[in-house]
């Protein structure tokens, strides 16, 4: 891999702040930063020590573009292992815009999204599992999805793969012994204690991927759909959901106009709650997403919030939806329980189980406590009790771990027939690969590109 | 003024991106520091210079929350000459609470909005007109205002302001002498050489208030309505102007919901396209801006963009907009010029002056150019030529200088009616007050918490 250019961008969130900052990385950094930038005590960037934050201004030929703090990383002490320069500038959109254009006038580049961290990972600092661990720390909605991603930056997920990797890597060489002197007479390993050895790396791994689905849910939170006729009070069970709850709206101005997704933070969980026409006009759309619209949601959703209004009868439309939705992956939501119930249980329960139906006021703020127990029965299931073990979080791992998966029962099954080594040897190296992919030792130029390509700019 | 707590606020823009910033500022920043932050290499901040970005942890408790670069700017060479700490974490919204939290939690306050910028005021380091420079800024829209702000910031306004009161104190102290020894054998000044000099100071005041009402629009933008019946292509020409020149959707997630500003720069000049319905449903909400919906724009609109559609005649609903404008701030756009003209110019030149009447096809992009050329030249008014003069931008600082300028006029008039003296000492020291408005040298508690609060968090 060769890395020659330097490259620049604004590594802070757009928007108005206090402070933004622009980083450069590459062997020009430094080069470039003096150009553009005159220390106010001393003459140049090389007059400081490194990492010392500098009171300076930039300038653009003769005019101040703005007064920072600028400071020199040197390599490989730094975030890429290069050559790092961070300017720490007033926020704000035209100061980074203007300073990242000088940079890019005296030499850098643009950087890609995640470029700098791909920068760090081709340079051996960090593996493939702790540079998508970046982009999750950033992108955490809770503070549970946030340990999690903390915990694989911190290497957690790459040194049990690793571990695994280690112990295939014992399994293949006895194997590959018995292929190499078959007629020798060299103590090899027995079918046997070839099975049970396999049988312990197979176990670990099929823990690992039990803990996919949840894992997933907190790295892109558990997409959930309101659904009910209107009237019924999805609005304001979503108000108050909302309310309480609110996590962050995710907004980027200028991207996706059409859609929006709204984060709640329900016990730690992030439901993302898709509105696909602007949550702007919460009352209006919310009302809006009837029958109809409910179908779309339906086919991608992980969570369906049905609401019925208790003070009417149940009638078709209210049948139509309970008929539609997966059971599940659906609570019923029995509203306005402050009322007079004119519902018919028995009916309801025909299509939703009864642990998943629940009485409540929107209007009252009664209830909404079952309903957040309840998904977090759904979530868990019962099979994962804490976020600090390692998780997989990730589809690209999920994948991986699939794929090894299956090479180890494919192993299983030809030790179990006793079939040629050979055989047994293959699969064994597929699920070795397979686990490469994560920590990246096994990984192609164009899976990089995709993988970085979901960073945000400046990462 | 007694400055004894430690604040502490999130300094970057909210949202995600690769760095956020955490800082406080105050006596007990290092001490919190340590509390929740471990050097990977040394023992405590304390071990290193002042200024190094330190590589390190943060704890809360026994768990890491992410991995910083923490550094120490000792007071008073710090951006509020306090002792301040800066941690960069990693972007997005965990990261940057979770430490935020962290700092509040072992005993710093969470700082008020501007209160970094306060404090620097307070502590001396900066006067308030450039305390002020600093949030505009942040906010700059474009590269004109910020050179503006810029300017201010550098202190090129508080000279100018000192310089005028150095110049009123001479003219006071003259005075004085001729109140206090009035029999005394001195040499005082007569009324003539008065008038002299307090003309001279009553020009350079009213250069500096003529530029106010430029300087406004650099600050706070150019409201702008785009008003028409419908059909004419009000959303097309909005369409056009955006496109090109589309500066920034300022959109701060969860404050006010119901108004959405676009701005769009134009030759520098930020039109701030001001649309209540919210900008999303571009097409449908500029269309709803009928007759009656654009009427409260028009009250507090600094331009009006009337769209006409030259291929249909000219209606009673046209009429009833063009009669309703102030054709002193109006821009009449006849749209839709590629096809065959069926409007009478001579009825549209009844209620807009012919140079204001710009015949275009938002269409074809014909014609925007003469449209921003139209736009800058009524900025300007010719008065203005150079932004990097001087320029009154703020309002307050407006209303001092008017109040200034009242005082002089008075003194004035006093001095030609050759009154006594103490009147004129009145006026005098009246101008000298408002001056030192601008600057904080005369400025109340009250008056300061208003102009902070202004301010973003963590500036």
């Amino acid at each position: 891999m060769f890395i020659d250019d330097t490259i620049s961008a604004i590594a802070t969130a757009p928007g108005e702040g206090g402070i933004g900052i622009i980083r450069l990385s590459g062997n020009k950094s430094i080069e470039i930063a003096n150009k553009i930038f005159k220390p106010f005590y001393k003459n140049s960037i090389d007059d400081y020590s490194n990492r010392t934050l500098i009171y300076g201004n930039i300038f653009d030929g003769d005019s101040i573009i703005d007064e920072v703090l600028l400071a020199f990383m040197k390599g490989p002490n730094s975030y890429t292992a290069e050559d790092v320069i961070e300017i720490n500038c007033h926020g704000g959109f035209i100061s980074v815009k203007k300073i990242l254009e000088l940079t890019l006038k005296n030499g850098a580049r643009l950087a890609e999204p995640g470029e700098f961290t791909k920068r760090a990972f081709l340079n051996g600092r960090i593996d493939l599992s702790q540079a998508e661990a970046v982009i999750d720390i950033i992108n955490a909605k809770t503070e549970q999805s946030h340990i999690i991603a903390q915990n694989q930056l911190e290497g957690n997920l790459s040194k049990k793969i690793k571990e695994l990797r280690f112990k295939l890597t014992e399994v293949l060489t006895q194997v590959e012994v018995a292929i190499d002197y078959p007629e020798e007479d060299i103590e090899f390993i027995t079918y046997k204690e070839l099975i049970e050895k396999t049988e312990c790396i197979q176990k670990e791994i099929i823990n690992m991927y039990k803990t996919a689905d949840t894992g997933k849910i907190f790295r892109e939170g558990l997409k959930t759909a309101i659904l009910g006729k209107p009237n019924v009070g999805k609005s304001s069970l979503m108000n108050s959901i909302l309310g309480e709850n609110r996590a962050i709206v995710t907004d980027i101005p200028g991207t996706t106009r059409d859609v929006i997704e709204e984060f709640v933070n329900i016990k730690g969980i992030p439901l993302k709650i898709v509105d696909t026409a602007g949550i702007r006009d919460t009352d209006d759309i919310v009302e809006k997403i009837g029958v109809e619209k409910s179908k779309l949601h339906l086919k991608s959703s992980d969570l369906n919030l049905v609401v019925i209004d208790t003070s009417r009868e149940l009638d078709d439309e209210d049948i139509e939806i309970l008929q539609s939705v997966d059971k599940s992956k659906t609570i019923a939501i029995l509203n306005k329980i402050d009322l007079k119930s004119k519902v018919d249980l028995k009916t309801i329960e025909k299509y939703i189980d009864e642990k998943n139906i629940i009485s409540i006021s929107a209007l009252k703020n009664q209830g909404l406590e079952l309903i957040h127990d309840r998904i977090e029965d759904m979530v868990f299931s019962g099979e994962i009790s804490n976020t600090s073990d390692i998780m997989i979080t990730n589809s690209r791992h999920k994948d991986a771990i699939y794929k090894a998966m299956t090479s180890i029962n494919d192993a299983l099954d030809s030790l179990g027939q006793q079939m040629s080594y050979d055989f047994i040897e293959v699969d064994l190296k597929d699920a070795w690969s397979s686990l490469g992919y994560i920590n990246g030792d096994t990984v192609s130029e164009d899976l990089l590109d995709t993988i970085f390509s979901n960073f945000c700019i400046g990462k």
